[in-house]
């Protein structure tokens, strides 16, 4: 059963290792068959050299129900499939701990848009959710998680596929895309540009945002109806 | 004698070289027979390179003295020691001079709770010692500096097995765990806490803490009875 | 037709991966045949892993016709075309958005030359343009992100020979040199003179420029006529 | 002439690539017989890839002349044999433009011993020359270097045995041993510690020097007549 985006999950699964954005098993992807509806992830806790495309694990989107799999899927599965809900053009989903993409969403500030590397993949800056109730935390707290990533984007009249990452407060970041590589290159993305802006902040404490008009120019660049990068993709 | 855990702390000491935690020679981790009373550690000043499972050394908990093993057992013997004799439920234990563990002792300054990965493997900051005095230095140092680790334990009320990790003033890493491969995890985690940490207060001065209740919710998914990461064991 | 070129500007291109100047596809290095008038470029977003010699695209240098080529030129072409049309000496040009550099380029900031590493190869800062403007971002982008560059060393009265670098605000580094080996060897200069200054002036915020006849001295011994380091080159 | 020492000199040179200590080229060993008075030293500007150790070159340490070589040697020789004039002791001389030893160097600052790590290999700060004059620029400049540097050590009565390093002002770091593989060791150590050095000082900027007697044990006890740490050697 959804054997391709078995070994579609499980190769982004290997790709955030090769992109060093994780420790140990620190990290999970999925991606889902719209339709049919359902989504594959990374089982929990399985070390990364010994994964195959046969223990990931196959969840009902609406329901949350195992369809198939030995394993136990991911413990994020619950944020997961919440993004999937709400955020219906996505195709795959990825959360880590990346060094950088941590560092500012334990400061719990959002990564603002100081250059063109983020605006090649990020149409604004890239937002941080509020703190969780302690209800949030004790009840249901992978979902709350999901619910409160949709509640960002939602307050701030973000679109997830202009803006497809968040970082979790006190936590980490997700990154989604039209499937799971897609995901992943976001992920990179997003860890590249919050190193930078890390530091060139230090170094000019007076920087604010980019210019509008050149955030817009690089993102319409490769994003669009009018995209000319690349040879006959958007990326 | 002992052969199964001499394999075991000759493969630790070479994870640490894997996760780039050591530099030469500047690690070294135990391990413990606990129904023996025997603990097997490196021998001083080896290369990790030449190293094989028979160099390791086989010292008596209590007494302190060599059982077995040609060479000179790691000169921080002692403290090792000391830390098996107070903490009675760990198995093992690593030392390293890790980059940023370093830094943060070196700053004198404990490691606080900024985000879900410290709260996954540490339930609170991880404590600095205070500086040692001139006599502690002077006479049997290394069993002093075990002294001074345990004294930090219990004058702040900290359970080793929560909190399996500690910053020697002006020092450097000691982590513990359940064995030794448990121990190096532990110091892989400390230091990847210890960088994100250091640049999340650079970014954000004010951040204190986070959520107790966060702490909590991810310290005890994956530790004690009600855990539910991964797919049979605690971690 | 241009053969030898393009197996350059290919190694060239696959030399910036190895120094860890680029990260997916971001980056793209040309060089160009004087006699003939002509450019070769790396294509637009193609993965490094897949690029073969015949791949480069080859671009006439006044009018920024496609001469040979089945894919796209990079999308940077314009902006490497005006840089050959003004500075009549350089043979090969790279754009990275290598990390360090792109932090002072986000900060908007020109590198100062702090020490010898940077003197052994600039002969002074290197500059960051000024900002674009609205009409300059919109209209024919590359080719006015080329003339701002032109602009910046005409009004610094800067010699490209001497200053093979620049830094376009909030977006990153063009370099180049006598080559495409040599740009590529000035942009991992530049990158390690990024690193290097950023952490320097963070330790000592009061240093502002080395002595000159300190950077004189350096870039004298290495490049002109009286350079004596070295085999038999200049570099 | 001087096989092995050729053959340990460009041994210690490659390892400071494999220790990334060096970009390029940027880096040199030398070592010496001193029964002979005779230095060997890398040539200038080869690539490590193609150096061989017949490359090396044979240079007379009181005379400056060269003995045996078909190549020129590194530009900073005359540097190398002040340095082997004045400290008797020493058996070998790296110097290189490795990162963070870099940085304190361009901030015109001495690295502090702020922990143990650096009280293992240097009995105290590691200092940086001052400036030079113009006049010592543009006459024998290498020269110079080596005088400005014995100068340090003799006005702050500093050991070149006990500090085996310095850092020379908006340059880089010159290390020493007694011979080229100590050389190469004590170059790994100085650029450990002024990396963590650099950040431990902004994570409290209060610290100033670790105590002296944790500075005196930990040196002690890998150097000297009492030393106890290793299984037979010093180190």
């Amino acid at each position: 059963m959804l054997e391709q985006l078995k070994a579609d999950v499980l190769s982004a699964n290997l790709a955030l290792l090769k992109h060093n954005l994780v420790t140990f098993t620190w990290g999970n992807v999925s991606a889902v068959d719209k339709a049919r509806g359902l989504m594959v992830i990374k089982p929990s806790g399985v070390e990364y050299s010994d994964m195959q495309a046969n223990d990931m694990v196959v969840v009902d989107i609406e329901t949350g129900i195992i369809v198939e799999g030995d394993k136990k899927p991911s413990s994020d599965t619950p944020t997961h499939l919440v993004l999937y809900r709400h955020f219906r053009d996505i195709g795959g989903v990825v959360h880590t701990h990346s060094r950088h993409a941590t560092i500012w969403a334990q400061a719990g500030r959002f990564l603002p848009a100081h250059g063109t590397t983020h605006a090649d993949y990020f149409h604004g800056a890239v937002p941080c959710t509020r703190l969780m109730t302690r209800q949030e935390i004790e009840d249901d707290y992978e979902l709350q998680t999901g619910n409160v990533i949709v509640q960002t984007f939602i307050e701030q009249r973000l679109d997830p596929m202009k803006i497809p990452a968040v970082l979790v407060h006190s936590h980490g970041p997700f990154t989604w895309g039209i499937d799971a590589a897609d995901a992943v290159y976001n992920a990179v993305v997003l860890e590249e540009c919050a190193y930078m802006s890390l530091f060139s902040q230090q170094l000019n404490s007076e920087i604010t945002f980019m210019q509008q008009e050149l955030l817009d120019k690089h993102y319409l660049r490769k994003h669009g109806a009018n995209a000319y990068y690349g040879q006959d993709e958007q990326k």
